[in-house]
């Protein structure tokens, strides 16, 4: 094991990573989904679903930000952390202007700090989030992250009710929402000093009280944020929006091969390398590339977008995508495997593609980014 | 002074502020600007200016990825320091999906994190790059921020063709970015740990290579990071996104107080107060809101958006607004005022107005959100 560090400095590892010396934990995770992902081979593990997807909201974006602030009090519910403990919040979400983030998070009252990795946003806010743990920042850190296949075939493509047909190479937005606290390994335990100490948030507190009652304790004990590699902009000069895995793909592979040098690893040390939403088209790209490299992860890997809908029965396409995609395949699924330590160590690989409807339509190619999390049982 | 902690952990202040025990200083900072704001007061201060707004490309939105990118050569060129030494970039800008900063940086190939707080960015990413330096997870940051009035009329108003008038609480967005070199306490002065050891970019290095020859030492030696105060969504129940310095008022009255609070300081402590882009609406506002918690701050208190315009002249309304006023008025006037020592301490509060086009048209709100970085002269 390579954790033993005499200081913080050595915490920097190669070119892109970082090793924590106390690694923060994730101490609870809560996934809120829609009805299709309800259906999906991951139905029954997700904490809350919506038969209408609209979370009691009138409208797709406003239904997203519900979604987010469930998934916030549901995260802290289980751990039985108030609001008013966290110190900082950092979440995003696919809509422009991260609108999706400031209405659902603003009732919890964590000063935050809002994000933009696209579907990669999930990586970027569980690494500055870990980040944050580690250095002492605070003793909690929330991180979320959310995607609404209404809000955002809006955002990127027509409205739903123009009914447009979708090739082959595209994905489907998953309607979904991953909260994940994380707490530093030298927190109070009664997480006194370092919370955000007003007290503000009364109606958040009141709501997290009557969840209190109903959960039994279901937080983890066992999941630790290990290290970060975070990710470069890479840009292979696809222009297809409509194929994003090919467009992220490049950007998968660049992340997951630099974290091998950066940790002087193999594909050999995770169990698993997840990647978040490449889809059926991404993923043997992803395969190509990182054989180019010298390394076969065929047998370890798996992806989100592929893992959330069944392909025979639910006809998504390439798979599911967006910012909740691999935020609450981590939660629901992932997360609970690490802590039972069936996993012991795992490379979670968010990746996003950076463009916008503005960018498409003047040409600009798509490049892609990937944030990688390694994630590890306590017991390691 | 009370910077003398014996641990980490004590760098955490009260509910919202970091202090840092070893405090990572800005050494260099650049402004890009288009041509009303070289016209402006501040116009002889901006290091480079371009008469068409285009800076060279034949959209505005990658005029503004053109602006990041100069920005960020001439903050690395300035200071002589390569983009392979920078660890991470933090960066965003205005637009849907942050695609001018995702398009501007991605030559620099920098591991990077997008962010997004409305007109608040640069605070955002000034933090990140504080608390990251300061964490010992790099010896530089870089962050970055920009807006351009031709981009932002289309993303959040109607294209610069149409000609719509404007009503008098409205700003002008100023068309500029600002970017900024952190490094960390202990970095080695070579810069040969901790930094993006790939050596990649090659276009990059080979323009700042060209930028050394050309400049002389530009750097800054006594600007540090002293500490951060990060913000909370301020909700007023305002609605108007015409009038976005009353939006923003609250939230920048919030993260004043509470930098007051969390550190035990009050305006007597600052030589100034240093607001992004409330404007001449919005800040008398913020004097009455701030007065009514006790505090005086008019005679210390200077405001980006009035400052970069001249209101008699310039007919901007309001004043100026949008992620590059506060960052270029920080680059061009604030820093080099606290590197001479004529500021000892300052507070810079960017502000930003959380909304978009959708949140608006669905009759959302308009909360604000600022978040405050304490700048010290060296010498204090």
């Amino acid at each position: 094991m390579d954790y033993d560090m005499e200081n913080r400095k050595t915490a920097v590892r190669g070119a892109q990573s970082i090793v924590f010396k106390d690694a923060p934990h994730i101490i609870s995770a809560a996934s809120v989904t829609g009805s299709k992902e309800a259906e999906g081979p991951l139905g029954k593990l997700f904490d809350m679903t919506n038969e209408n997807d609209l979370f009691g909201a009138q409208t797709w974006e406003e239904a997203e930000s519900n979604m987010q602030k469930e998934a916030c009090i549901l995260a802290l519910g289980k751990a039985h952390v108030g609001a008013e403990k966290v110190r900082y919040l950092f979440g995003g979400d696919l809509l422009r202007q991260g609108i999706a983030t400031s209405m659902g998070v603003e009732a919890l009252q964590i000063p935050m700090f809002g994000l933009y990795g696209a579907c990669s946003t999930s990586g970027e806010a569980l690494a500055l989030a870990g980040m944050s743990a580690a250095a002492g920042y605070g003793d909690y850190m929330l991180a979320v992250t959310s995607s609404h296949f209404g809000s955002a075939e809006k955002e990127f493509r027509f409205p739903l009710g123009y009914a447009s047909q979708r090739p082959l190479s595209a994905h489907w937005t998953v309607t979904g929402s991953g909260a994940f606290l994380v707490k530093a390994a030298d927190a109070d335990s009664q997480g006194k000093t370092g919370g955000n100490e007003k007290g503000e948030g009364g109606a958040v507190k009141a709501e997290k009280k009557e969840a209190d009652a109903e959960l039994e304790d279901q937080s983890f004990s066992h999941v630790r944020i290990a290290g970060v590699t975070v990710g470069k902009i890479v840009d292979y000069g696809l222009k297809d929006s409509q194929n994003m895995g090919a467009c992220m793909a490049p950007a998968a592979m660049d992340t997951i091969v630099q974290n091998f040098a950066d940790l002087g690893r193999t594909e050999e040390d995770y169990d698993r390398i997840i990647t978040g939403d490449l889809g059926y088209v991404g993923q043997s790209i992803l395969f190509d590339l990182v054989r180019g490299k010298g390394y076969d992860i065929r047998k370890r890997h798996l992806d989100c977008g592929m893992t959330i809908f069944d392909r025979e029965t639910q006809d998504t396409h390439a798979g599911g995508s967006g910012c909740g995609c691999a935020a609450v395949t981590l939660a629901s699924l992932i997360l609970p495997k690490i802590e039972s330590g069936e996993w012991k160590r795992v490379l979670f690989v968010p990746t996003g593609a950076l463009m916008s409807t503005v960018s498409f339509n003047e040409g600009a190619s798509v490049p892609g980014i990937a944030h990688g999390i390694v994630l590890e049982h306590d017991g390691i």
